[in-house]
């Protein structure tokens, strides 16, 4: 191949019209190609957009097949006749790699035409197509955001085992492992180690990592593997911290990405509203909207179902203009066994959910600090005590009073980008069905 | 419990002398207490540190047991008698959670006296001493100056499956999962993935990860779940460019963990030097120099084992003052199928190990591009075509010219911090017997 930047230094397809009159080095791949007599008009594409490539000569001639790799070195001239106002004149092309297949999929459009199905299938093809690719920036993007954002506030980041000895959940819907003959699992959550890493004096940590749920249902909402955005702190003294928290910290996600992708989300027509007051409202009072405005009946010890939850939204949306809705008072009976009852009503937790778009993308809420307190719960929840001991045990020696919460990154990324299924925010997703690529 | 900051907000232990003559809450862990007549002094310690309060009249009577966690009330005043030049004179105090079982540890120590295994029986606990407690502040602080570094070098944070069909090293040492029925594995690495992520045109990656590696063998090297700081980019052509992004990454991790934890690492007697430029040499050169300086005798085709490693650490320390070296011209041999070989040199490969203070920190280099050639390096190193095939695909398509590396996060910790086991870099390890905590 040899060196590919020889002489001139390699500049990004979007910082060209910097260079006018100049020459530069470009490198990425053969976006789409027009012959016009004895001219080669080349769209060329790398990671930070798509510049014209005039191709003359010898260059015009070159069979360059879409999606081959090159790398062209030429003059920057300015020109009426395309968006970014210059076009580069070639005088060196090199093919770096051939695609040499035909495409399964028609890239060079704005919007893919094809099923999830066959996006998915082929999907390091189909995230070359700058819809689809602007997801995964942006799932970056929320997660440095979300970071920073945490770090700022005296939190520090841990790394805690995927491969657990019980569920934080119960033990339902885990994946079994063989981990050197004794039967271990894949962590649901965080959620024990990170109230550890509160108790052993860190206060304020959080966790970008995967979770596992073996769930056998298809649907646009859950994935088997997703990551978890969590996060845990103690001496917080009700749920409305943790709310406090949040609104912030979502806040500070959505004023990070708009500003930083203002054009490219324009170009896919996202808007990322201001995040005002967040509205709250108790599950009761959740139940009472659904019953009034929509005339659907809800038992009133079960959490929100899938319609719920949509319907909430739309009422939110419409009544207060926010996309975003907190339900409060969470029966005991829809909870985990570690959720902190309210002080003054001990069938209800001091937890919450956050909703967004018509879909739960937070639980969030006080723990049991008191190791007694704790043991009933897992006693009252008919799980075994002895399962739990390792996780237990911390709370006799000083746990602080705490609580977290924990947002799922593609939820949020797939609904922020109005994408109707959780998959597409997943470069890679695991289904039921799905284990390649 | 009641509100813990009644009236007035809570004030972290280490910033308590910026408020002398005035009131403050404190929050945290009774770390120490002293009864002298009437009074009692307490040191209560939060996740900034250690302050000391006095108890008189009623307060001096509690009974308040090493680790209980409280919250006090009282005035800052100045005094001789403490290394911060102050003490809060306690009015009022609450008992937030008591620890009400005996200590298996004595942690207020400067070190903890105990073997690795209590440590790591009782983690919780033990980061709660000093030393212990420094080394996950330390463990963040890399990943946010790893993560920061490449941001700013325009790379993406990506998240790519740890559920996989097929191992990347080639089968063995993978642990087993029953997905849906059907065989599945834990990634080993995101070797495929972070390339494939290059290829859909990001050309700029990065992961912090697990990974997992299914090894019996119980050494201080090796854990059986790791964080992997990976990375990998497009249009590179020599290893050469990587070993040059991978000495300005540490020196930006070395510099930015020196200055915010000045303090603390000299309190446990760690320095962090300045990266100056790290010797680079061949895997040849360094069997010249184990057969020389250490009468080491080695095999041409072999990689350096962990003595051999060792030894040259300890010769680049001792002759050139280096706590790292470059090792380079890796035969095919060792390395993994998807090894670029060098241009002229086709028994060896365009690759680096990166050594420190005498273990292999990161392999990395570039990576075959062609379909062709990777079809046959499959083939030669006796693997399934059939089993990359999702992998493979991929290079028809227009493979930009790539290479990358990975740094295993807890050896550089656990070496930054001069700890002589790998486990301590891990918050709750996962080795042979460690299944729990």
């Amino acid at each position: 191949m040899g060196k590919i930047n020889e002489g001139i230094s390699r500049v990004n397809c979007s910082a060209v019209m910097e260079y006018v009159k100049r020459k530069v080095t470009l490198c990425g791949w053969v976006h789409r190609v027009r012959h016009l007599g004895k001219i080669t008009f080349l769209q060329l594409r790398d990671r930070s957009g798509i510049i014209q490539c005039v191709l003359e000569n010898e260059f015009a001639e070159m069979k360059l097949s879409l999606e081959s790799v090159i790398s062209v070195q030429g003059l920057v001239v300015k020109t009426m006749k395309t968006d970014r106002g210059v076009e580069v004149i070639v005088d060196k092309l090199q093919l770096l790699n051939a695609a040499n297949a035909p495409l399964p999929i028609e890239l060079n459009q704005k919007e893919l035409d094809v099923h999830m199905d066959t996006l998915l299938n082929h999907r390091v093809l189909s995230l070359r197509n700058h819809k689809e690719h602007l997801m995964f920036n942006m799932k970056s993007a929320i997660v440095d955001a979300f970071t920073s954002f945490l770090r700022n506030e005296d939190f520090i980041q841990i790394f805690t085992p995927k491969i657990v000895a019980a569920g934080a959940e119960g033990g339902a819907n885990l994946f079994s492992i063989d981990y050197f003959n004794q039967p271990a699992y894949l962590g649901q959550s965080p959620q024990f180690y990170k109230q550890m890493m509160v108790a052993a004096g860190y206060e304020r940590v959080f966790e970008v990592a995967p979770v596992y749920r073996a769930e056998e249902h298809a649907t646009s909402r859950h994935l088997n593997e997703y990551i978890s955005l969590d996060l845990e702190m103690g001496f917080v003294s009700s749920s409305k911290e943790l709310m406090e928290l949040e609104e912030n910290l979502l806040r500070f996600i959505f004023n990070t990405i708009r500003d930083r992708y203002q054009k490219e989300l324009q170009e896919v027509g996202v808007t990322i509203p201001l995040i005002e007051r967040i509205p709250c409202i108790s599950l009761h009072e959740a139940k009472q909207i659904l019953a009034h405005e929509y005339h659907k009946s809800t038992s009133e010890m079960e959490d929100l179902d899938p319609e719920g939850e949509r319907l909430i939204c739309q009422y939110f949306s419409e009544k207060e203009n926010s996309e975003f809705v907190f339900i409060t008072h969470y029966p005991k009976t829809v909870r985990p066994m570690y959720a902190k009852p309210l002080e003054n009503h001990s069938l209800y937790t001091d937890s919450f959910d956050l909703l967004y778009k018509g879909i739960e993308i937070t639980t969030g809420g006080l723990r049991i600090h008191d190791y007694q307190e704790l043991i009933s719960s897992i006693e009252e929840n008919h799980l075994k005590v002895a399962d739990f001991e390792s996780y237990t045990n911390v709370f006799k020696y000083g746990m602080p009073p705490h609580g977290g919460l924990a947002i799922g990154l593609e939820r949020l990324t797939a609904k922020i980008m109005n994408r109707p299924n959780v998959r597409f925010a997943s470069a890679f997703p695991r289904d039921r069905h799905r284990l390649t690529p």
